[in-house]
């Protein structure tokens, strides 16, 4: 990566981490300074977890789980190394939004609140369940040694399809549960129309993720900011085509230590220019 | 385009259209059959028009607009041709979404209902507003002669980023508009916990949004479904790279006949095998 793009990527990783983090404050403020706080007792202490582990899990870890391909100082580690981490990052927020559903059944169940009935519950439970599926089968497929190269191939494509697009159902999920709360809880004397304190800083928790998305979305689908391919890994397929050309979009590559299960919203164009700090072929080891 | 992915495309194009069609249709049924009609008397007829029209032009006329590009029957027709049906597109899509603003101020205004309070306010009047730059700035940039290539080969990747991220925005601002509005009227006797018959109708109004969503961006990520290249647009960059090279990710190529103002989530691998259907060099006429 040349020097100026690292200093573009580096501005706007930092940036991501902030927003993220700000994200994830502005939810504990939401719930210890507004709201009561939190607890385990079938009561609105438990109810608060719903937010505080989403946010935190499936919109700040997921984020972090999708870029984690795209840290330059990474590329020397080994790919199986790096699928690890993706995975179990993606494993960490996927018990967090559990653990958070949980939370709102049980709140649901000890309160006499009806499950699953608004649009945020219908999405939201979709999303987890999804979630937890891409998870496994990215397990199955790309991190265990079993699943055949020509199979990665045509999976990788649409993991990170379904990747992507969970991250942003997750965003819109977050948007309605914030939206739903607020109607709820920010009544007379200070309803929400009034536009109280607790409306303000929640909706700008809102617009934090919201930026936190694109912010995301922007790092995982540079070109130039794509882990580097190694070198000999080309893939020919059953068409006849080498894996290079199956690339692109959210697309793919695949190879039993040389797959790209980053986000590959991006091309290998002929021109694809890198200079590399790291030593490419010494220090990368395989799976 | 190979047979095989002509049909699939197909199959696709034609999903979308069908999910995006039920869309609009449900927004009608929801507040012709559930709620009060349609008018302009500053009370809920007028309101009403806020979903229908943020749905038919935010939604699906913009959905369409992006995939506009895509559709292999267009390839011979001049770029600039098919760059105005996507500036006309996009621009109904735009002054849908501002009548359906204007409608929803219009009833708070004689209703006295404060403005601008909600999330779903801020991110959607937010998203009219970039809407409406990202038309002007393409219309100046894109369609319009003046610009140099190389303006467009940079601000390319930035257009069909923020159009993607602006249509991603949209979704989760009416599926926040559904819920808030379903937790306004649904109350006593029918209360939105009890899920009755308007609340089922209205989530799964929400639901075919995202499916809707989803589709579009599946079909605007596929390299193998861009519109091709026409012959000799390799644009040298002032970096000394072509533009080829840049393109990729939801990127760039440029070009003042040849530029591909379509989301490009793809690359141009090497492999990139397209059997066209088309008369390709006799056909296709330039700006």
């Amino acid at each position: 990566m040349a020097m100026d793009g690292y200093r573009g990527f580096l501005g706007l990783l930092v940036s991501a981490l902030l927003v993220g983090f700000l994200s994830v404050l502005f939810a504990l403020v939401w719930v210890l300074h507004y709201r009561e706080g939190l607890g385990w007792d079938g009561g609105s202490l438990e109810f608060n977890w719903h937010p505080v582990l989403a946010v935190t899990g499936f919109v700040f870890i997921q984020g972090i789980a999708i870029i984690v391909y795209r840290l330059p100082w990474t590329w020397k580690c080994s790919k199986l190394l790096m699928k690890s981490i993706h995975a179990g990052l993606n494993a960490v927020a996927a018990i967090l939004a559990i653990i958070a559903v949980v939370a709102v059944f049980d709140y649901h169940s000890v309160q006499r609140i009806p499950h699953m009935y608004s649009l945020h519950s219908w999405v939201g439970l979709t999303a987890v369940i999804l979630y937890v599926l891409q998870l496994v089968l990215g397990l199955f497929i790309f991190l265990l040694p079993w699943a055949p190269l020509s199979l990665r191939a045509v999976v990788m494509p649409i993991h990170v399809y379904s990747g992507l697009l969970l991250f942003g159902t997750v965003i819109a999920t977050v948007l309605m549960g914030v939206t739903e709360k607020l109607f709820f809880v920010l009544k007379d004397p200070t309803p929400y129309h009034s536009l109280p304190p607790e409306g303000v800083f929640t909706n700008t928790l809102g617009l934090l993720i919201l930026v936190f998305g694109a912010l995301i979305f922007w790092i995982v689908t540079r070109p130039q900011w794509k882990r580097p391919k190694e070198p000999g890994c080309t893939l020919l397929q059953p068409n006849g085509g080498a894996t290079e050309g199956m690339e692109g979009a959210i697309a793919a590559s695949s190879g039993d230590d040389t797959d790209k299960a980053d986000a590959e919203l991006s091309s290998e164009g002929a021109a694809r220019k890198r200079t590399f700090g790291l030593d490419e072929t010494g220090q990368r080891s395989t799976m």
